[in-house]
Formats: structure tokens, C-alpha cells, sequence
């Protein structure tokens, strides 16, 4: 009776999760998707819930399970309803939300709304269940086996992870993310960093606070809880020591959004074992959970080159394969007076490697499952609907784009860095159409100096944001790098600019946020600058932008004290 | 014993709600307002625990309970400590602040702090606690009748609802909100962005986790706990993808705020009948919800006309009401084998209009309760102590003017596009002393020409944030539409400026937030200009501004290719 | 076995209480620190949890307790785990998490993170373990003499206050919080504001929220607990009611940050007393607690010159030993029909000073035994180690310099007033490096007039926007007070320049945030101002800025119609 209130309790704390895994995953990216991340794991949750009522729960619960390997759809939800194990369904069904929310992580900032959601159809619908069917309906194959995956560390997080993976592969990195040095012909690994650390880490802090939930809920007896709340605080704190010295030893200085990571990592590695490992065996996992995380994180970066915002394939895959096999290696059996909490045996307990061998199994045998059906899933939803979206609306930010939503925070202005994510060139990103504007401008005049004898000019540039790294790359050519960018609202009529919705009303603004930027350059050098913007700006469109000249008296650079001309010479350094 | 420890932490988890609504209401309205909003809610459940205290808890549970009316006042709390209901009053206390705390968000953005401290008084001490008693206490008149509303869509959401509706309608809406376009008459409804969506989003699921308490904490048996945990989750579930579906498909993008809002619209609808609901009950109900929730809100919007930023009187109201009716049709008697979970059956399953009828009575009864007194005491305050901030205030932003705060968000500079709510003029609300400044500059001498033959000038007008968009007015008035908005800081002895307090110590930057407009012009129009801008900031203070006047060389519109004078021609379509 | 299992939820509500003090902690301090201070309260929690499994919970908790003071270690977590009390370690755990993590909000935006990880393990491995057993464990010599600290106001509270104490005493304040007036000799208090209210009450509710856990988890029977938690709710209510109305009579504006502050100075005072006093007493504890709370703000600000940015030694050592003394008035026995609640009695219900004084004893023996073994700690590590971080990173933020990230907002650029916390100078801080540059510029050679004919010009400087208040100050000496800041992004091949780092990956932006300051000046001044500018920015390193001169044709006071030269003249009052 008493656990059947925690249980549901328990429960409560996974759904809270999900606010967890809202805030993390917003944290961590961008604030120009921010919206679109809340929405997707608003939805994950919401379609999740939809797809286990309607056929999720029965085919992981059923009594009538077919082979060890998938229970008979049945709406008794709906058809008898007071026999209908209420608890157990909201039990099972704020974990299977979980496992489809980890994704959304890996592919934030590029996959499509409605691509998330036939993602999230399928496999809160019918991946998952059938795998978790396995694990624990009592006729599950694998549960039949003596498979131990207490809270699922295999069945959720490594599913999760997996489903992150495939997506982030399939998706292709972010624009920016990786770029090919075409001189060295490597490909060079870029940071695009979180636009709320804050929020990440109230996200983080939020998900353990929930995983005490997560892995407690089905206790079953007082020592067993106390247990699992033992080593549920041991792992994730160790991990967490464990990233913060192995970054600050590795890179010079404590990461902090690795730490956060790395508490996730120790919770993810514990989740499969809380309830067959001591406090020895926690200290274990987690610290090799807090190490894993780094290693996998830059594996996954570094080398495999999938792009993974927020780190959901290393802390829910590889933490999540870590934490399954680590039952057989520190399983023990544990009985105190008042209750049995474990009797399973791994390894390094004289239980041999016959547990390890299930485990080892089991992780196979969902993973070869995850993998197969997910990748058929990505797959067609590519094929026949898309998986991305267009280049254009990543520039612009899927809040726009996917949501008509000017801004997330419209009191204040992003200036994230706008050409950052370009820089260098994304071969076959990069159309020409960003590079030169769509349309010759063929209609330039000379441009008229009107000087009145300074040898010196600034050159102003009001233009869209988006069109910063065009501009960039002309002026690199052209060999001008020194400029000054300043964000500003621009005011007029606004023909032709999108203009977004909030809440249904069409936001009213005619200031339209804006990039102005400052070149100082030598009189001479003006008119070929002016040409230049203009063939990169021109697409024949209202919004294309203006220019402005005007007369520089004198420049000074402080180190040398040169003057005039000659202070704007080093233009590489300029304008500091 | 087990219920007991339950019910509390149920309560617990109600108290948390307080700081989902916090969340919420800050996070979907503007950072100029966003300490007032937190000062609001933590003051409405503060101020709300002494008066709940002090009186409303007696009038609503006392044993001495008069005509199924109104219980009793007494200070058993303080006099019989020891036979006093310690969790009863836990928990009916978080339940009554609810209730209060659903209007903070309708009303934000303009409602004088002073006042909403007042309206709480009374709805925490004896509004709320009198038709709460006809429900909850056994010997209310409407329990008598077999009333259900088992967590309060009706007592708590309805009553809150309709407090906000009152409330929000007697305030008038935020300036800039509605505006009378003048050439057709009609009356044009503008967006005004939520400041921080993470926020917001957050807010929501805190609030939904703190409802499995809300909905919960009552439960008398495990099954109906159970019960209760599965429909608050399918009903919100259901409700969030309707609301997700159905702004999708009648805007062309799935709202995100909206959703969330549709999350909260479906647990609002299944508060009443969370224990008398099935499965497919909870479905409908909440299906409902989210599409009541976008036709309430856009009702209330567009047709009303009363200004609620973040739907609270759609989400609480509207859906309380739907949530209390619908339990007239689909209650269902349910029992299991472990018990009683409920024995109601409306329309659909047998009941007839008997309970329909009861639940009618019940909500009428309420309502009008509701709408007479929260309507007298909203008039009384208005009239006695006024209810609404200054125009200058509510331009100013409540943090300063009510809080003295200089920003809640001291290290970002916000960019309220500070124009946009006063745009197209707000008959009565737009003073003349916005418009044409508060005395005539009638010092004005001629501008002195000491152009170097230049054609075009650049003139640069540095004044404070809250002038522009009188400026922006006059602008039109002469036929200058284009120019360029920059959020700066200006340095000086800033004599006779706020200067703003954090934490009872003056702050004291000389850096203050400025405006500087970029106007491109030709020559013949700078003193036009210069004159307009003069009768427009001048107000005889210190602090009026300054304006700047530059050559420019030249102008180059992108598009065109067109330079000089001729670039600028088009000046309702620049500066972009 | 109920409340076993409560036992364990109240403990991971008191974990979730760590996610409040990160979000306080946060919100009330500068964007510049944000991920600094999460991470010192993620490591704090972390690295607690490392010494409390292998020392600190033996210390405390042994059953051989030694003369009623110290356990003697053990390491039964690992050698007897079956045996070991699992619950028993983690609600110990939370608790002495808890007590260290109070100190990082009073040293936070310039302790070293290095020398918090060794406070931290200090704290939780010894200091806090040692007293923790007096008061609870059951050989303990406080708790042999019928102390009472039902969830320590004292063991907690008033410990990690006084080490908060200490160190931000033995830290010194942040730069530019205190200042000496050159001309009074008196030292001027500045306000260093929040980054973010509504983090900051995110918090201060999730720790309301988790309060609950904190002070109910404990409870032995139903009705204890339902008392704790009306007291729970009643003090804190109150202490925010009266903090509110206390600042908004005595400044004339209720205050935001300090009623936050208020309510969880209601918390810490009820704290011991939660299972003592009824509802009268709780009323009265809050009420004091909330005034309490701003004097003891406001002493140690304005009286004691010590910096506590966030108020923890106010709420938490004021507070807390107010709550604990308060035991010793207000203790009265309590029985329900249901069970006993409490038995002490206090000097109001007839129990004379025996209490009294027993609580002030155990106030006085932990407050000496922490002084002593805190500053001890803090002495030990400033002269071996170092305790505060250098003058270059505390300007730069501890996020860059201590974990290398550009920001915690990379979206979003701090406008923070740059000069703000050197303004007016810190004796023996700002060194002869930050006002006049490392290097005497010999090689500057006169500056090159090319203006045009206009009399007036301007000087627009871009820089780091580190350099600004030396800048600033040299002005004021010059004469010349009006600016106008812009913050800008610069463009360009920035060698020498700090890049960050994020999640160990190199952050590649060659945009970086920048200054820009234009002073408008009479062209005779031009020349003594380039002059000015480079002796204060010169270091001879690449970055030392650049100076670009422009004509003004003319410049016009809105106030007072002067133009041209006329028109600069107050340059104290410029720009606006």
C-alpha cells in the first residue's frame, strides 16, 4: 500500500524529468531554437502519452505476450477500464516518454517539427514497447533469461542513446559544426555554445532530482529504497568529481557543461544496477561513467564528426551500455535483516560471467533492435517526408521558421556571433545564392566621390543579419578582415521581411533587428569595396540593405602610435 | 496513516505550483515587468497564508458551519492549537492561494502592486473561502447536493478565472495593446512577445508535475490515486497536442505558447472529475480543452478586447468551467476490486441530467457569486486606492517604478522595441506631453550651416528610451520613415534621473540605457528635422538630448544601385 | 515503514533544495560568474558527497562516539553494506551538502574555484560532521543536554552562515562594492545588481519547495509531521509579508530581492523549531526573521563592510541562530490525540531558562567551534593555496577565467556597466597596469589635423571592454565627463586574444565583444584627447585599440536650443 503511493510518486518525479530534459536541452543550444526545443519535448511527452494508450502500453504489458517477445494489442484502457492497472501504466509510460525525449537533444537545431513527431510516433508506439516488453513483462525473453535492468540503463537511456545517434547521423551536423580547411584538407571541429548555462544546469540538477524517482520507484521494500537512494547520490557525484578533475587535468580549467553532463553520466550508469550494486560498486560506475562521458563526448566530436548539441549519445548510449554491463562485472547479493535487495552475482562477486553474459546479450540484443528499426524509421521519414530543415530556416532559427515566433525572448536581441557557423565554407552548403545574392547587379553605376579631401573613409553596411558571412567571405578575398559589427533595429517599411506571430497575433513591429558594420578603409579603396557589397548584398528584393559613406579626419593606432593611412596598413589586427 | 503522509505531500506540491505560475506569468510577459510578476505571486501566497489564517480557514472548514453558508470565524490555530487539523489547513491554505494567484498573470504588466495586495486580502480572506466551503465542507450547501468538483476546476480555476477576467477588464488593456486604427475605425489587436519562453515553458511543467498533488493529494484508496495519475496525465497529454494540431492547421505553425497553455487547458478540464473520469473520459475532456483554450483566448482577444497576457482566464476559467460541466457527462461509476474509486455517473453512462444539473446549479451559483463580489471589490479599490499604474510607469516598466529596480536583468541591456505599444496612437492614453513634450522650446534659434558641400546628412539624436516613440510619431507627421535604432549607454552627471536601488542600496552608474536614432536625410531637410525632434524632446529638464549632425560622402541603396540624394528617395523602405 | 519511505522522499527534496541555492545563488550575481557559481555548487554537492562516504558520516554518526564529541571513523559504507543504514547516510548527506553550499552565494565572483574544492571538503568532511554529531547524534553531548534543533538552524544554518562570514570577510569584497570617497574619507556602499530576479526567485521557491523535506523529513508520527509543515508554511509567509512592508516603509519601495530573502529567513528561523512551536510561534519567529533578515543585510553591508552578494550570512547565520535561540521562548509541549509532538517548553510556556539556556550554550559552543576551525581552514588555504581569484579575472568573470567559457549567454552580450565597479577608484586594487597601460608610448607622434573646417569633432574609440574605467577615469581628470558606450562586436585576426573554450572544444569566433566610445569634443581638444587615450591604453601588445577621428558639422542641446561648440560646454550633463 505504502509503495503503491511512492510508486506513483515516483512516477510524478519521472515526469518531472521531462522539464529537466526541456531545460538542458534549451540550455545547451542556441536561443534562436529555444522555443522549438521546449515545443518538441512538450510534444514528445504529450503524442508519447497518445501512442502508449493506444498501443504502446499493451504490446510492452499484456498479459497475453506472444513468444517472450510482443504482448497483443488491446485497448482495455478504454474497455475495462476498472481492471485497468492505472498505476503501472503511468509508471511505464513517463519512462517510455524519456526514452523518445533523449533525441531531442541530439537532433536540436536542425530536424523538423513534424519529423520529430513521426519519430516520436514510432518509437514511444512501437520501438520501445517491444523492447521493454522484453526486459520487464514477466514473459519477456530476456526477463526470463534473469536479464537485470532495475530502472534502464538499457532499455531507456541506451535505446535513447541510439535513437540520438542514428538521428544526429542522419540528420547531419549543424551548419558550421565541422569544416573542411581547404588548405589542409582537414576537417576542423567548431564550438557552438549553449545560450543559458543557467538553464542547463537547473535542467540537470532537476533530472537527479528526478532520478531518485526514476530508480526508486519500483522498490520494493524499505532497505532496497534506502540502497537505491544510496548509490543513485554516489555514482552521479563521483562522476561529476571524476569530469571536473579529468577536464581541468586535460584542458587546463574545470568544463563546466561537461560536469553537468558528467552527473548524468553517473546517474545513466547506476539507473541499470541500483538495485544489485553497494556503495564500492557505485563509486565504480560512476567514476568510469565520469570518464566515459568525456571520452565519448569527444569521440562522437572529434572523430565520428556526428553532431550532438547537448551530449545525449554519450551520456544515455555509451553511459547507458556501460551501466548494463557493469551488473555482471559488480552485481553482489545484498540482504539486510529487515529485506532482500539483491541476490544477482556478477564477476567480481562469485557469480562468474554467466550474468555478464545475459547482460551482454541483452545489450545486444536491444541495440541490433534499436538500431534496425530506427534506422528504418529515420529512413523513411527522410525519404518520403524529410528529416531537415532547409538551410535557410537553420540560419533563421527554427522558432521563426517552425513556429512563426520572432523571438523567444524579445526583450532581448541574440547577437550571436552571425557568421560564425559559416565561416570557412560548408562545401555544398553554402549555395551561391548566399554568397553572391541571387541576381547580377548589373545596374551599378561608378560610385560618385564627393569626398572633400579626407584620405580616409568609413564605409557603413545596414543589412539583414543572415547576410553577415557572405560578406565576411567577400572581404576576406578582397583583403579587408578589420570591421566593426554592431546590432541595431532597423525602422521602415518593412515590405516583404517576416514579420511572426505571437500567440496567434501577428507581431506588430516595423524595427526589424539588424547588422551594421563598420569597415574604415583608404579613400581608394572604397569604391571597390562598394562594389563588392553590392554584388554580395544584391538579390533584387526590398531589405537588400544601403550603404553610407562618410569621411574619416584621422585614424590612430595605440600600440604604434602610426597614423592616417598607415594606422589602417595591418588591417588584419584592426580594428583593436 | 499512509494518506496521511500523502496528503501533505500532495500540499507540498501545490505550494510548488506557486512557482510554476511565477514562471509562467514572468516568463510570458515583458522583462521590464518581471520582478514585479515574482513579487506578485510571492507576496499573494505570502499575504494569502496571514489572511487565511487570520480568517478564511474558519469560514471555509469551521464545524460551526451556518445555513451550508459560512462557517464560523475562530482562532482555533492560535486558541486550541493541539485539536487543531494541522494538514487540512496545509492543504486548503495552497489550494486558496491558488486561486489567488491565477489573476496575477491576467492583470501583469499594469496593475499597481499595492492594489493586487489588496484584492488579495480579500479573495484569500473571504471570497475564495466562502463558495470553497459550499463545496468542500461536508456541510456546504452544494456537497449537500452531491456537487463534484473533486480538486477544484470550478472553486479554484473558475473562481481565479473570472477574478481575472474582472480584474484584466476594469484595468483596461496594456498600452499598445488594442489600438484604433483611425482610417477604418476598427480596432486592431497587437502581439506583445513574452520576454523569456524557457521561462514560461518551465512554468508549465512545474505546474504540471505540481498537479499530480493538486489532483491527488485528496485520494482516499490506491486504485483511485492510480486513477487520478492516469487522467491527469491523458487529459493535459490529449490537450496539448489538440492545441499544437489545432493552431497548426488555422495558423499554418504549431503555436508553442499556445501549447503549453493547451497542456495547462487540459489540466484544468480534468481537475473536477479526476476521480469520476475513465480513460476515455479524460481523452475527451481534455481534446476539448485544448481546443477551448485557443477559441477562448482568441474570444476574449479579439472579440472582448480584454487584454490577459498569459491566457489565464481561457486556460482557468473557461476550462474550470468545461472541466465542472463535463463531469455531468461522463462520470462513470468505477470500482475495483481494491476499491471504490467512484460512484457518480452523469449523462453518458447512465445518470440522466441529475448530476449534469447539479454541476450547472453548482458553477452558476459560484460564478455569479464570484462576478458580484470580486466586481465590488476591484470597484472599490479602483475607486478608493486605484487599481492601474501611471502611463509613465507602465511605459517605465513596473521593476523600476514600483520596485525602484533599475532592471531585473542588470547585465543585459533589453531591447523592447520601445515604440512598438504606443504605435498608431492610443486615443486617451497617448498625452500630449508623450507627443509634443511638456513645454514649447520657443528658444530655438536657426541651425548653422557648416556643411562642407556635402548633400546629405546624417543626423544622430541621443535622448532617452521612453522618447522614441514620440519621435517616431513626429517622424511620420513629416514624412521620415527610415532610420536606424541602436540601444546605447550615456555617460554623464545624469542630474535628475532615476537612478534606481538594489537591496536598499542606491546603484549608482552613471551609465544609463539611451536611444540613439540614425537619421539619413538630405541637406535641405536637416533643419526640419532638427526642429521637429527639438519640439518633441524638449521638456525644459535636464536629460532632453542631444542631436548630432554629419556629412555623408555618399548613399548606396543595394537594390537599385541608385546613389546620393536619389538612394535616400524611398525613405519609407529604408534603412534595409 | 511510512515514513521510512517519506523519510527518503523528504531527503531528495532536501537534494532539490541544491537546485535552489545554484538558481539563487546564480540570479543574484553577474552574468559574468553564472557557470562559475553552478559549478560550485554542482562540485560542493558532489565532492560533499566523496567526504562524507569516506569520513564525514563515521565522524558524525558512529555509534562509537567518543566523549560525547567525535565518532571514529569507519568505512562500514564499504566493508559491511549490508549492515550499513542506508537512509540514515543519505538524509545525513543532503543535510551537510546543504550547510557548504551556503558559503559559495557569500564568496561568490571572486573565490577561486580551486580553494572552494578544498573549503568544501574541509567543511563536509570535518567541521560540519564534528558538531553535526553534538546535536544529533544520540552520544552527542548537545543532545544529551536536550538541545534542540529539530533540522538545524543552528547545525545547518548558522554554520554555513558563519563560514559564509569568514570567508567573504576573509576574501574581501568584490571591486568597486565598497569605495572610499577621496574627499569624505568615508566608504561609499555600491549596489552590484542581480543578473537575473527571476532566477533568483526560481530559486528562493525550489527552496521553499524543498523546505518541507528539510524540516518534515524527520517526523516521527502523522501529526508532527502535519505541524512542521503548517509552521513551515506560516513563518516564512510572514517573514516575507513583513519583509515586504518593512522596506517598502523604510525605502519606500518593497523590495524584491530582500522579501525572496524574507521568506527564507522565515525558513531558517523555523528551522530548529519546527516540531516545537505551534502556529503563534511561528507567526512570531517569522515575523522577527523577516525583519531581522534586512537589518543583519544591512548591518554587515553598510556597518561591516563585508560583501555577501546574495544575503546568505543574513538569512542563514542571523536567522539561524535567531531560530535556534527562539526555541528557548516559544517551546511548548504539544500532544494530539493522535500523538505527541513535542514535550520542551520554553520561557513563555513555563519552562523558565532552562531551555534558554541550553540553546544558547549549544549556540555558542558550535558558533566558537566553527569560527575557530573555519578561519583556521580559510587562513590555512589563503596562505598556501590562495583564496581569491586575481584582480584580471574577477574583471573578467570567473567563467572565462576559471573554466574558459566566452560566456554563459553566448547569445546574448552583457552590457554590464564596464566600469561601473571601479568607479572612483579601490586603493590598492586598480594598479598603475589598468589606468595608464603597462608601457610609456614615446613613439606617439602629433596628431594629423585633416578636419575640414568644422569646429567640432568626434573621437570614436574602440578597445577591450576591459580598458573602459581607465579610460574613464583619465577623462574625469581631463575634464571631460559625456560619452556616449556602445557595446560592439570586432572583427578581425585577433591574435593574443583569449578565444574560450566550450566543452573542450576550441570556440573559433573571430568576432569578439568590443567598446566603442565617442566623445564629442571641440576640435582644439581633439589632439590632448588622442593624446589622453593612447597614454591610458597603451600597453604595446596587439588589441591596445584603435582611435578614429570624424568631423560634426553641428551639434544642438534639445534643452536650451545652443549649438554648435556652445552646445558641448556642460559636458558634464552630456550626452543627453
Amino acid at each position: 500500500m505504502d509503495f503503491g503511493i511512492w510508486f506513483l510518486m515516483g512516477a510524478a518525479m519521472v515526469f518531472f524529468m521531462h522539464c529537466g530534459f526541456a531545460m538542458v536541452e534549451t540550455g545547451f543550444t542556441r536561443a534562436k531554437n529555444a522555443a522549438n526545443i521546449i515545443m518538441k519535448n512538450l510534444i514528445n511527452f504529450s503524442l508519447g502519452t497518445v501512442c502508449f494508450v493506444m498501443i504502446g502500453y499493451s504490446i510492452m504489458c499484456a498479459e497475453d505476450y506472444l513468444f517472450g517477445f510482443i504482448g497483443v494489442p488491446n485497448l482495455g484502457i478504454f474497455t475495462d477500464f476498472s481492471n485497468f492497472d492505472f498505476s503501472n501504466f503511468v509508471f511505464n509510460l513517463v519512462f517510455c516518454a524519456t526514452a523518445a525525449t533523449i533525441v531531442s537533444g541530439a537532433v536540436a537545431e536542425r530536424a523538423k517539427f513534424s519529423a520529430y513527431c513521426l519519430y516520436c510516433i514510432i518509437l514511444t508506439g512501437l520501438i520501445y514497447p517491444i523492447q521493454a516488453g522484453w526486459v520487464w513483462n514477466d514473459k519477456g525473453w530476456l526477463a526470463q533469461m534473469g536479464y537485470i535492468d532495475f530502472a534502464g540503463s538499457s532499455a531507456i537511456h541506451m535505446v535513447g542513446g541510439i535513437a540520438a545517434f542514428v538521428g544526429a547521423a542522419m540528420l547531419g551536423p549543424r551548419i558550421g559544426k565541422y569544416v573542411v580547411n581547404e588548405e589542409t584538407g582537414k576537417t576542423e571541429v567548431r564550438a557552438i555554445p549553449a545560450h543559458s548555462l543557467t538553464l542547463g544546469a537547473l535542467g540537470c540538477l532537476v533530472l537527479w532530482f528526478g532520478w531518485y524517482g526514476f530508480n526508486g520507484a519500483a522498490a520494493e521494500n524499505l532497505p532496497q529504497l534506502g540502497s537505491i537512494f544510496l548509490v543513485t547520490t554516489v555514482s552521479p557525484a563521483f562522476a561529476a568529481v571524476t569530469t571536473c578533475m579529468f577536464t581541468w587535468i586535460k584542458n587546463g580549467k574545470p568544463d563546466v557543461s561537461m560536469s553537468l553532463n558528467g552527473a548524468l553520466a553517473g546517474l545513466v550508469g547506476i539507473t541499470a544496477g541500483c538495485s544489485s550494486v553497494d556503495a564500492l560498486g557505485a563509486m565504480i560506475i560512476g567514476t568510469v561513467a565520469g570518464v566515459l562521458l568525456v571520452v565519448g563526448v569527444e569521440f562522437i566530436d572529434f572523430v565520428l564528426h556526428v553532431d550532438d548539441p547537448v551530449g545525449a549519445i554519450a551520456v544515455h548510449g555509451v553511459c547507458g551500455v556501460w551501466g548494463t554491463l557493469a551488473i555482471g562485472l559488480f552485481a553482489r547479493p545484498i540482504a539486510t535483516e529487515k529485506g532482500v535487495i539483491s541476490e544477482a552475482a556478477g564477476l567480481f562477486y562469485g557469480g562468474g560471467f554467466a550474468l555478464l553474459g545475459v547482460q551482454a546479450l541483452g545489450v545486444i540484443a536491444i541495440a541490433a533492435w534499436t538500431v534496425v528499426t530506427i534506422s528504418l524509421t529515420f529512413y523513411v521519414i527522410k525519404k518520403v517526408h524529410g528529416l531537415r530543415a532547409s538551410l535557410e530556416d537553420e540560419i533563421l532559427g527554427l522558432d521563426s521558421t517552425e513556429h512563426g515566433l520572432a523571438s523567444s525572448y524579445a526583450d532581448f536581441l541574440p547577437v550571436t556571433d552571425p557568421g560564425l557557423h559559416l565561416s570557412g565554407g560548408v562545401p555544398g552548403l553554402v549555395t551561391a545564392q548566399y554568397v553572391t545574392g541571387s541576381a547580377d547587379p548589373d545596374q551599378a553605376v561608378p560610385v560618385v566621390d564627393v569626398s572633400t579631401g579626407s584620405q580616409i573613409s568609413k564605409v557603413t553596411i545596414i543589412t539583414a543579419q543572415t547576410r553577415f558571412e557572405a560578406l565576411n567571405m567577400a572581404f576576406d578575398q578582397i583583403g579587408i578582415s578589420g570591421m566593426t559589427v554592431t546590432t541595431v533595429l532597423g525602422y521602415g517599411i518593412q515590405r516583404g521581411e517576416r514579420s511572426g506571430m505571437y500567440r496567434g497575433v501577428p507581431v506588430a513591429s516595423k524595427l526589424l533587428p539588424k547588422i551594421q558594420i563598420d569597415v574604415v578603409a583608404g579613400r581608394e579603396e572604397v569604391a571597390m569595396l562598394v562594389d563588392t557589397v553590392r554584388k554580395v548584398l544584391y538579390t533584387g528584393s526590398i531589405g537588400d540593405g544601403k550603404i553610407f559613406i562618410y569621411d574619416v579626419n584621422n585614424v590612430i593606432k595605440v600600440r604604434t602610435g602610426e597614423e592616417g593611412y598607415a594606422a589602417l596598413l595591418d588591417m588584419p589586427s584592426a580594428p583593436a
